[in-house]
């Protein structure tokens, strides 16, 4: 479906080729100053075309704000955006009306939906998460008036080009507590905070590029100021639904927090995070942060960070064998130039979605602590 | 919250300590023939004390349906089913009462609910999973019914010992298309279906058990005869429905599916799964499968297969340097004898939340093949 | 919230003084034929300005499909629709800037939400409606092609004036049966196909107007060819899902189905709808249908009816003695020329509203059916 | 489906004739004293055999608390609740082998579940609504620990005689300010506060009891206290919340808050409810309260109160001509006694079903106080 979230939520509507698209956020606090220009920053961040390494697919994707503010001030009401589409229809898809598009969703589209839009894949389209990175905008403003809340994604491997990610590393820490956007960007299109991998990075993306080929990538996000107390066990934990809203994402193969798959490897004694008092909040605090910052599906105000895998992107320029929808054998090559690598266009969108995850998490977790408070001052 | 699914939906209660766990599964067909006798076997899966391998504490664990049948056929109604605690209160814990065990939920749970269960973690103890393999054990009855759709899982990594899980590796794909329960079970405790490997991973527990440390491991799963169609984009895709299902268990840190982290290495050309026509089933098939069974959220009719990282149990026997929720610093040992490996007892727990994804999934879908025969058949 | 439905789902957005209003639908089958001419004329009939008898302010409402539709057809993906306000800022509200107009929602939303949007109530303007009757002419497409479902509403009583409603009377019966939105509209504004009372009607509002103040009403809606079998107890019976769509509504104060409660004055002996044995369709139905509809909460086949009761307008042109916001006594002057009867309006929306809960009812149901084929089907 | 409430949820199980009826309650704060002993009283008031005027069925109906408390006092996990059914098979009902019972839910839940439940109507009993009862005790303790909040159920009609319900009479409005249960359940099993028309309903019930028949009546309740605010319009709205729940209940055909369907002939200028300064809690308050308590679909601090219509009970002991489920005409007589008038016995139901909407919704609101407190306190 549609929509994600349950306080605090967004519905999104639109594919490459209709007339716009956009979202519908409902729930936002009323009061909140909001004017496009809070929310086109990151639009703008997700955009292709941005430099040689992606796609030369010029979109403006400007946002529209057409209801619940007054004046610049939200009204409690929900929040229309669009976006319009300038494309409405490209002639180089024309070969995929003979050929699903291998590991692209147009066969799976077909056989769901019986409709086959002209692009392919309908929703499936990285168009569509427009509208989930203007909600995510509004929700990063709330969490950041809320607590402070930070949130930064980056690129941490490229192919097999990758960063030190163990959780016990220093130097992996230290980035993870002090990356920020601007730094993330200065880098360059890569988007990979790690100078020591960064110029492989790009050399493997080139690669790929030059051979009509694509390839994945990881991308790793952190969220610092993360109130204590988000997560709704059993089933919604707050890994749960960060899990949730990643594999929502086009091309997400994979998802991990904290230690993730590398930490079934290291033993209990090593892997436990101690407790220490924390002198300056007066509370206790873990040593170290193998968790990534929840314990019991519950955050625990140390860091939260994860990484999303993202695959090879589907379409290439190079020539497939492959089969036709009507089951002839032949070969595919998709027409006009591609993105070789999505994995950092991929960062403001991942950073979008745990925004959306988490004001959702704060906004449920404060009537918790509302009614903790009621109940425990009476008898 | 404690509710999972839309349509069939589970609804799960109790902690350790308490008088019974149990779940309402709501929305199960009606006229399904369905006893006792459907259920348990796979809660007896999940029991501990099964070998030397794990916990010596030893439960019954025999589920009571209350509600919802009649002369053992389904009435459509809610089942409720139950499972009585018989250890209301052990000893062995009484040392929690001073310190919040490292990347244990205590702590957080005090955090978040101000309340402190007699077990510490309430909610996040592995207890809590009864419900969930119970509804599991319904919901997986129907979807044999439905389609013959099998759902196996099994150990593939204990600490650092694997079996290799690479996509494009045969070996690999063809235990995923044949392995079975009674061959994952007929291995012992340990539940790896890798010859190769099996002895080590043995090895590998034993060696943190002597040490009176725990060590994670990866449980695999993987789904046959999955109609085509399932999922909802583009917030419900199929696999962020599963990858919330799997976030929500205790332990759980990572989940991928189909070629997950590994795939973002191999190349497009290489990665994606290219078209050929079945002639069994006349359609379209994809030769590869490093998608895992789905594109674009969908369900293609290939082998669904993902892999679940659970990390080390935080209980351990050896001391801990850590602090007490008071702030002092001291050193905790946890008394009794602990599970020095979870991972082969979260199997048919991950087969469970399978089940309980695919079912509602499936149930949706049929409901949008209906909207598309009647929209059809008329102008 | 602003979602409404769990299968078939529409969200809505836009008060009176934004860009725009409108939705989006999320669920609607594809391969529906579906263009803006499917939805322009309940949005017509809805629209003000179309008699001396109701307000003059003239607005367009034209809507815009968005997205989720190629060439006239639908592809499965949500379909956003919007209908731009023409008039952004009236002056005419001015003196609302001091006072909170009694009964309105000026107050309560100034004290929920802390924000005053400039026509005072917010989302609570009957502008508001428009993207429910935009998403309910949808809805009413698929259940027409689904069982030739008919929904037509009508006015069954202004202020004193009523129709005779008991639903023994065998002229009102008939009327259930045979009544097309045809007929409503074509008794001129007062929608009331009861020619023995209409012109009292007629008269009661102009009274009413004439006296600058405005008049109540109840509006009968009939819903014929519904399937067998809908309503999810026991919370979302169909009877429940009906009351609250219907008190959804601006201005609602009741909700009755089928005898509603005139016929808690019958006796069981009389109440009771015998069953008998129905040649057409070889199935039994009731002689009688004092239950409207459904039992248990369940659709039976037989024609459902319920009936809405909308308050006298709040917004009137005479002085009223009441308060300002900060507490001063004083006396309201409404400007302008206002609606003294909204009811007739209410009409196409309260048709929208029922074909909103039938379209996810139905599509539910057809899960559930399915659910019962396969379990039947074997063992 | 089975579950209510978004942030306090309950999800009942149960039908007459299994093992138990019971409930999940998921959302409730932590830290609240909680025993069987808060939750018995309501459960003992919706008990059947309490006076020569309702069923002589016995049941004892005793709760047990499974989970989420701890010394009494809940860990803000799920509470499981049960209570027994001792009462597994009648032979009462055996001619409803043959007949589906007019008025009842045994033909429609035949066409829904294809099941046949032994009691008939399946999940469509009385005994259903244990769970919800039992769920509602919880709500209400919270609500009074919230706000003292006060909700106070009595019948106010049975079959044609009734109270006068007119919002404009003071001696009603008297009534809905100071009614206690203690008032409603002293003045005998007919729980009706107006002296003047008490002993008529006695007679009434009495009159259609030796006529083996069953008459209706209308339950009117109250909330006192309820803090300002509630309600989540446009879909969510405080009355659409209520009306749902309402409706939901067995036997309901009609809902109306405030002045409701008599409300319709009130003109707007006698209608509306003018502010004036209430210097005791120093804001506007409503001089009249025809609105019911809320405007706009949000409660404005005034009493809210409603009425349920209950329709005459569908099981009577004389003869009913009507048909089998095959077809053959014929005559039904339902063996043993019943209760000529579910109307007084609904009264606790309706009182929790009424705490159920208003804990949710308070929840939900404290989270929009906490948004709204947060971007203020920023720029």
């Amino acid at each position: 479906m549609s929509t994600f979230g349950k306080i605090f939520r967004v519905t999104t509507y639109g594919e490459s080729h209709c007339k716009s698209v956009g979202c519908i956020v409902d729930g936002c606090p009323p009061g909140l100053k909001l004017s496009e220009s809070d929310i086109q920053p990151q639009l703008s961040r997700r955009r292709p075309g941005q430099s040689k390494l992606s796609t030369p697919r010029n979109e403006k994707d400007q946002v529209h704000i057409q209801s619940g503010t007054e004046n610049g001030i939200t009204l409690g009401s929900p929040i229309g955006m669009l976006v319009l589409n300038e494309d409405h229809r490209p002639n180089d898809y024309s070969e995929t009306d003979l050929y699903p598009r291998p590991s692209h969703a147009d066969w799976t589209y077909i056989q769901k939906y019986g409709a086959k839009s002209a692009s392919g894949g309908g929703r499936s389209s990285a168009r569509e998460t427009i509208g989930r990175v203007a909600a995510g905008a509004i929700a990063e403003k709330v969490l950041s008036l809320a607590n402070g809340v930070e949130i930064v994604a980056f690129v941490s491997s490229i192919g097999s080009v990758a960063m030190d990610r163990n959780p016990l590393d220093p130097t992996f820490q230290k980035i993870l507590s002090t990356i920020t956007r601007e730094e993330v960007d200065g880098v360059g299109p890569i988007r990979c905070p790690d100078a020591s991998v960064r110029e492989q990075m790009v050399k493997e993306i080139e690669k790929y590029r030059d051979a009509q080929d694509s390839i994945g990538g990881v991308v790793t996000c952190v969220v610092r100021n993360c109130p204590i107390g988000l997560g709704e066990p059993c089933f919604d934990k707050l890994e749960a639904t960060l899990a949730h809203a990643m594999l929502s994402l086009p091309a997400t193969k994979g998802f991990e927090i904290g230690s993730g798959f590398h930490g079934t490897t290291i033993p209990g004694s090593k892997h436990n995070d101690p407790f220490v008092f924390d002198e300056l909040n007066k509370r206790l605090k873990t040593k170290t942060n193998n968790s990534g910052g929840t314990q019991g599906g519950i955050s625990n105000g140390e860091n939260i960070y994860f990484s999303v895998a993202f695959k090879s992107a589907a379409t290439i320029s190079q020539e497939q064998q492959t089969s036709t929808y009507d089951g002839k054998s032949g070969v595919l090559a998709a027409r006009g130039r591609h993105d070789p690598s999505v994995t950092p266009r991929a960062v403001p969108i991942v950073e979008a979605m745990t925004a959306l995850v988490l004001v959702d998490q704060l906004l449920i977790q404060k009537s918790r602590e509302y009614g903790r408070s009621i109940v425990a001052s009476s008898d």
